[in-house]
């Protein structure tokens, strides 16, 4: 495949499309940018892009014109989002070149990122899975932890534009979905936290201690380490919003973790209770919450406020 | 409390005694050495002490010999061994000096830490609890976390013997259980992680990604800390022998834990899921392993050898 | 609707045709023709329709004509079958004529109950939810409980049909759908059980209990009713083959009931513990089983056989 | 034992003590002395026996008083009171006669019901473990099951004093605990099935079918036996007050269930699920209240009022 020893040997600017300006798009795009590359953007609402074409994007009017480079990301909200703007009559899959990339970096299904493989396999495309671990603020600071899977080659070719935009990149398949399947298991290892956080505290405050000092003993010594600190202290202080990632996609997310394991026959019993934690959250008016208020459930359930 | 004056102004040599000397405490007693204090240990079966009286110990054949100094340390598997060995007919209580303190180390029930407060008290005597985080090697390098709590005076007055042994000392209250809650919450959050780890593992593996690689993908971006990464680690690796921390202990405190809990009324879903592993791990053969065998159950439900 | 006056006034003979004709549908249909009506039969694999045809029911050799009756009923093995057969190119929708009813008997999904219905309603045709409780030998005695929902005049078309085929017939609301939430219910409740029989046979037995006496105390006293002497002989006996219902049905439809609760945002805790069950009890082997087997998974992980 | 066979042979009258008053033994002793027995009753708060005083029976200042016959019940509301009463300095154990029978029919713990035993065997004197299911209004009416345990000879005295209280007795075992154990169980059963028609009532009210109506397609098809009547319409009615049988002695039965489980290693996860459930019910004010009211915790969950 020409375009990938071009893309490797030059190096220098790639022609590139993003498809999807959120909280996270917007600072992988800036990234993309600084390195050096020629991004053109793509969001169903326009007026998320402008800042970006004011610091030298350009705007598609359509996915299409997104399309021409050598690769396009996309950064969606969830599988129905992508499976339109990829897989429907004026997608991606139409529109990207032959030889051409499409990295796929949306927290998807298993299932959808199998026949997206499938789909660009037939049209001659590339398709590399890369998920990605952070937050808005690691999108922003170019310190994304991103998941790759795909063909060697694909990966390979995708390789400096991982560099752009975040600290480390995971090779850990050549089959693409396998990327999504670490993804998923990842935010579920996060719910799974939540919630025995959630427990923890709910019994060291109701025995008398302080919330903020149970959390600052455990984060100082055995489980000092960011996920625990910034996701202890939410819940610790209660602080739900605005929501950095809403508890609508955390119940997304831990929903296609569990049907992932549903098609393997993989019972995950923590994985339920997180999933039945979520359902509680939303069914009592949790919807513009962050995901880690699961986390307070217990307290709840303990007759604490 | 004069003894409390004395023992902060001098601080260079103290005379203690420390009673329990098992794969912890042997590292322990190693160090209060070091730091220059005078230690006379008693130990059940006195083989054990050997070493430590080659390194400068003196022996106790009975309880009462560890009890003459100005503080006694307690380092014992269950309530059971503690509460012969400190409110039996010829144990702490009884032979401690007025004013002297019991610094109780061991893992157990927030209930049989208020009732050595009490008689503690009854008797002129003080208590500190200070349960530490931190698995063997930790204890022989000094590098424990201390958890202490009690009246601030026998906290104070324990403090530089906490500095001989650990790395960190968090006080938490001036009632001494609470730090036996505090390390009880802490033990079931390891526990909850060891099923969590287990869960995503069975996922990852059973869609065909290798352990080793997952783990390393997590714990090298949200989870890079060392109680993720070891523990991960014997659960990748199947290495459950020799135990660490045997299951049967991993029962006791996940136990101990759910008991302070009913007593405060808080349900602990996520705590009653670990235990449930922890008696399945046992009726099926797994005394001897570490606790971190009910990490591998998951794989196991999920037909995965 | 003229066709229900007449329905209900001749009363006699009705021209049916039903769809799908498995364990449970040789029974009713054996039933509908016993109460005089003239049936013709469809099902995918036509040998199992001869003894009907013995019996005086016409044989289809497409499902159009099932449809040129009065009503067409429907008895299929999930949704994925019903879809096809109703709204397929070729399906019922299509063929049947303006005012008749479609009576749709699988245990189905809420959400393709509600597309039926639209579909029905948009062709001019009528529909009625009527998914039934009891297994085989209930359907060949007439005595199964049969549930209903639609639009009054449509059930009460349908209710001689339900007197040939059930013993009681409740009609439980306007909206087809619920019908099939409350069957749903019935199946997550008869799981529930299976769940619970099995926890408590695991201890009466490992205490030293025989499980059959154990049973018999039970079911001879505050539980005594068939579904708990049914399936709690399995559970005791150990007899789950072969199966009365397939143990991949029984996910199925503890499957649809979590997605039905899922959507109405209500958690079922249980409900997930159960579909766990099923998970494990597939993931080792245990296709060709009956769901009761689900209830010999708490032995197993108490370490009995 | 002479005794036995003299209580078997005469049969007529048989001089007999009953401890513990309540509102199951005030039913019970109704109808021993229905049947013709003399009755010594004792309760700690006298006022409670004047009826039976009424009746015929004869009141006991002290325990020992109620000693002195061929036989004394126990029914008591805990291991506490009945450890107290039997086993205390002034208990039945050092009253009762030689060869008199002690039948227990508390619900109390496994292994109190082992060292009761041991207590009365000790004292060359015979015991037998009786529980019972059934509710005050069984108890008025001699309707009660009773699950008896112990040595043949003992078990054989005691079946006309069974036959006047209950509507049937099983004999499970020789050992006196297993009956304990079998009646844990089948409490435990009861919670089960708590959990299971609160989970499914509220997916069906949140549906939009009403919770009568749902209870009674149930209860009128597969699950037509009373206690799911019963229980159910507690549940559906939102009527937990006053309390047929407080949620904190549920809890307590639970509780015991699960020590038993765990001294046997048997995970129970729906056990410890229904124990959550009293935990939070309790944690939420529900002291007071049927244990029924769990039955309301998942519409909680689900955002139902």
């Amino acid at each position: 495949m020409a375009f990938f020893t071009n893309l490797l040997e030059e190096s220098v600017i790639v022609k590139i499309g993003f498809v999807g300006i959120g909280q996270m798009g917007v600072g992988m795009v800036g990234n993309l940018l600084k390195a050096g590359h020629e991004v053109t953007v793509f969001n169903r609402s326009a007026e998320k892009i402008r800042p970006l074409v004011e610091a030298g994007a350009k705007a598609a009017a359509r996915v299409a014109e997104a399309c021409h480079g050598a690769a396009v990301f996309t950064m969606l909200a969830d599988d129905a989002a992508l499976e339109s703007l990829a897989l429907g009559e004026d997608g991606i899959v139409r529109h990207l070149g032959a030889g051409a990339l499409h990295i796929s970096c949306s927290t998807i299904s298993v299932a959808l990122s199998e026949r997206l493989a499938a789909a660009h396999e037939g049209a001659g495309q590339a398709y590399v899975a890369a998920p990605v671990f952070g937050r808005p603020p690691a999108a922003a600071a170019a310190q994304l932890f991103v998941v790759a899977a795909g063909k060697p080659a694909a990966v390979a070719a995708a390789m400096p534009l991982f560099e752009a935009i975040g600290q480390k990149t995971f090779v850990v398949s050549d089959q693409p979905q396998l990327a999504n399947l670490v993804k998923l298991s990842g935010n579920f290892l996060i719910g799974a936290m939540l919630e025995s956080l959630g427990e923890a505290m709910a019994l060291a405050e109701k025995g008398g201690v302080e919330r903020r000092t149970w959390l600052e003993v455990m984060t100082s010594s055995i489980f000092n380490v960011p996920v625990y600190k910034i996701y202890g202290g939410l819940i610790a202080e209660r602080k739900f919003e605005p929501a950095g990632f809403a508890a609508h996609l955390g119940l997304k997310d831990i929903r296609l973790a569990l049907a992932a394991a549903e098609a393997l026959r993989v019972p995950m019993p923590l994985g339920s209770m997180v999933r039945d934690r979520f359902l509680s959250l939303l069914a009592n008016g949790g919807d513009a919450l962050d995901w880690a208020a699961i986390g307070q459930l217990p307290a709840k359930d303990a007759g604490l406020g």
